[in-house]
């Protein structure tokens, strides 16, 4: 049987640190004097009030989380975070339906950045502060999640990969995670901090700075412009945010390594030169293409090409230029790009480098395994095996997540949509990147949706979030019986 | 090393036949006293005197053919014939271009039924019989190919499925492949006929059956007429084609069982369930559509949607309507159908339906696995379980397959189209289906495309008619040391 309390237990208390959250964000809009003082002070008073009433409640239970409580808290939270967190712009009246609302807070706490606002810089600083610090707390959440708690449930086989981080011990919280967790979130803070201060040598004023490090670091991609970062015309700017995109979606174990100059393990690390070698090779098709047929500037080429590329490789989602402009097949490279997605263990969305390079690897192995049918030829990463449990449970993902992309591009595409847009809509929906091609392209948003098809597309940022197992053992039956 | 004279040797022989089959289509052009008559018996010659001088030359060699000759032999005949095969086309000047006769040949042999031709009625009735035949010949050719001479070199790991076949007993030709080849030939022409009895009964002219018969069984595609299928006005032609294209996309193993009237073998087969359960799951979901949205009455709604349903699916390539003008969300179903194609063993092109079935049960039982961690749960067909060999093999010619197609769309939209087009053409290449969408739609052609871009589809067709494995193993350089 599932433990409600607990699981109300966890909540409350979560609930209560979105409230101080909020309450950072009403400083904000103290500071800037802005009609959002109320609306962000009163939204913090729900979720501490909210929160506390849920953990008083439930504070004499047992504090021990099973897998499957573990499945259901991680997965319901992304639901409440973005239920309450969407109240200060509902309250506010900045955006008017909760519909809108509660898809822009969903898609900062998924840190996808799809927007549905037509007009950012009317927004209040606490409201924009508290959109960017929605995908920074989400960011900071999936790190987590992702390095110090799944591997504790055994979950998805990434723990083969991550030597530092405690395996699969037993059923219950491991000791270790609070620690884990503490170290991942200095890194991350500390890299947070020194893109602001790039930021703001580079020209930009504190807030902007803050708020763009913030979705940055998250590989969100909410920018305080409509423009997003072609709104800054600075190569400057361009180049560190998007040298912070790219550290953004590395696997944040390889800053221990780092850390621990252990720069061999971190060289050596095959997702990540799959990852730098993917980028880079993507920028250098299309930089060489805007160069040779275009006729533009090899510096400029370069800058634009690697900007576009790092951001959705990582699935952030800034943009510096219209990519749809540029020749039709570009914006075809950066929809496959989008299949792709950052390392595991970081803060980026879609399926990932290391299932990619897997599937890859595998593939080219099954050649060999036809030229010598008797043999076994395991596939290897980092030198060890993998499993074939996990190469099973890897290729399923990629399966799963094609199909839903299929049936989700359908289910857009009835509501009359062309394939281009419907494609690239739930592309970036389902893996946390923002922006599409067609109508919703890099200088388009999302509010034209219908309701339906927003709560749609929110519904895939979570599951694209919690890579989609979470949520589909949630929703089997299986789950709940036994 | 391989054996390069056995291989001119077979080479040889298989053009003689190529010769004999120009002569059938002579005797058409001769009857009908067209201007090809001349073109086709000059091709004719052509093809037995180099065949022969081919076979004559190598004909004191061993007549043992390794797996690697096997491999070069059934790869190289495609290309082999499509180079002669286009010769009337271009003598006769119904044809001028050599690339389009080329790529009308290769669409021809490969079954896929993708045309340059702008004003086929124009065509003569010798080289119209020829085009048809070509088709014809193809599917001959692939079900034989799939069922009697592949499953002898272990290959695909699709004879585990086929009981009746003899599985891989060495590197040498089985006797029995012969005896199994004029079985399946039989059921081909006795099919065939009855089709082509059918459609004379619905009202079409001898010629006009024949040659739908033979494209029909092929799963080809090619039509006499211009507006293909939607020509004929008779509901019953359209149901009779689509009952025998659904016929020719189902394993061939099954008629087998049928004639030996062992229907629950038929019944149970689970590759032909999935498949009958795609067919009829889409063809309700567009023909509900039609009804509903549409206004468009029940029989012809029915009609429609089983047609191109059954014509995509199966990689027919037939048209009766104009299904790009339909609502976007269908034509991006037949797409998705694109990707599915028919049955093993059938003379349907894609990935096929075992296939796709495959990775979709063995996605379900990842979840299954995810409740059971230590549980070990095989993926079954027909009540046994496939050996993890196979599953790979499988999963990992999907990924090659969808590799390809990604690689493929953005060459062709480096040619200026757009995704549609140009994911689609590519699509129905290598899918060999023959119409897409777009500028490639169902009343386009492919006149259009660039001379690079014609090869570069027709080798396609080329790789996703031999289920690509076999020409990666051809071009890659292990292939040749050893």
């Amino acid at each position: 049987m599932i433990k409600g309390k607990i699981i109300f237990n966890i909540l409350g208390m979560l609930l209560i640190i979105e409230g101080v959250f909020l309450l950072f964000s009403t400083l904000v809009a103290l500071y800037y004097n802005g009609y959002d003082l109320f609306p962000l002070l009163i939204s913090s008073f729900i979720c501490i009030i909210v929160g506390g009433l849920s953990w008083f409640f439930t504070r004499n239970t047992k504090k021990d989380i099973g897998k499957r409580e573990g499945y259901v808290i991680v997965s319901l939270v992304w639901v409440v975070f973005s239920l309450f967190g969407a109240l200060p712009f509902i309250i506010s009246g900045a955006i008017p339906s909760y519909t809108d609302a509660f898809f822009e807070t969903m898609s900062g706490f998924t840190t996808t950045g799809a927007s549905i606002l037509n007009d950012i810089e009317a927004v209040p600083h606490g409201l924009l502060f508290w959109r960017s610090l929605t995908q920074w707390i989400g960011g900071m959440g999936m790190i987590v999640l992702s390095l110090a708690i799944l591997p504790i449930f055994g979950f998805g086989g990434m723990q083969l990969f991550f030597a530092e981080v405690p395996g699969p011990t037993n059923d219950k919280f491991h000791p270790r995670v609070n620690e884990i967790a503490r170290r991942l979130w200095i890194i991350y803070i500390v890299l947070t901090a020194a893109e602001t201060i790039l930021l703001k040598i580079g020209g930009m004023s504190w807030f902007d700075a803050v708020n763009h490090s913030f979705t940055t670091m998250a590989t969100g991609g909410y920018s305080t412009k409509q423009d997003s970062i072609a709104y800054f015309n600075s190569p400057f700017i361009h180049y560190t945010i998007a040298v912070f995109m790219i550290l953004a979606g590395v696997n944040f174990t390889l800053f221990y390594y780092a850390i621990h100059l252990k720069f061999r393990k971190v060289v050596n690390d095959e997702e990540f030169r799959f990852y730098i070698g993917f980028l880079l090779f993507f920028t250098i098709v299309i930089a060489g293409y805007l160069v040779l047929h275009d006729g533009v500037g090899v510096e400029k080429s370069f800058r634009d090409a690697l900007f576009q590329v790092s951001s959705i490789m990582t699935t952030t989602g800034y943009v510096t230029v219209n990519y749809v402009l540029w020749t039709p097949f570009i914006p075809i490279i950066l929809l496959v790009l989008m299949f792709i997605g950052g390392s595991a263990g970081s803060t980026a969305g879609s399926i990932k480098v290391i299932r990619i390079s897997l599937l890859l690897k595998n593939s080219w192995l099954e050649l060999k395994r036809m030229f010598h049918p008797n043999a076994i030829i395991p596939v290897r990463i980092n030198g060890k095996s993998v499993p074939s449990q996990i190469l099973s449970n890897m290729l399923a993902f990629v399966v799963i997540y094609m199909l839903i992309t299929i049936i989700s591009t359908i289910i857009m595409a009835s509501m009359g949509y062309d394939l281009s847009t419907s494609l690239s809509a739930v592309a970036t929906s389902i893996g946390n990147i923002g922006p599409g091609l067609g109508q919703v392209g890099p200088v388009e948003n999302f509010s034209h949706i219908p309701v339906f098809g927003k709560w749609f597309l929110a519904f895939l940022m979570m599951i694209g979030r919690l890579e989609i197992f979470t949520v589909l053992m949630i929703l089997s039956p299986a789950f709940w019986r036994k």
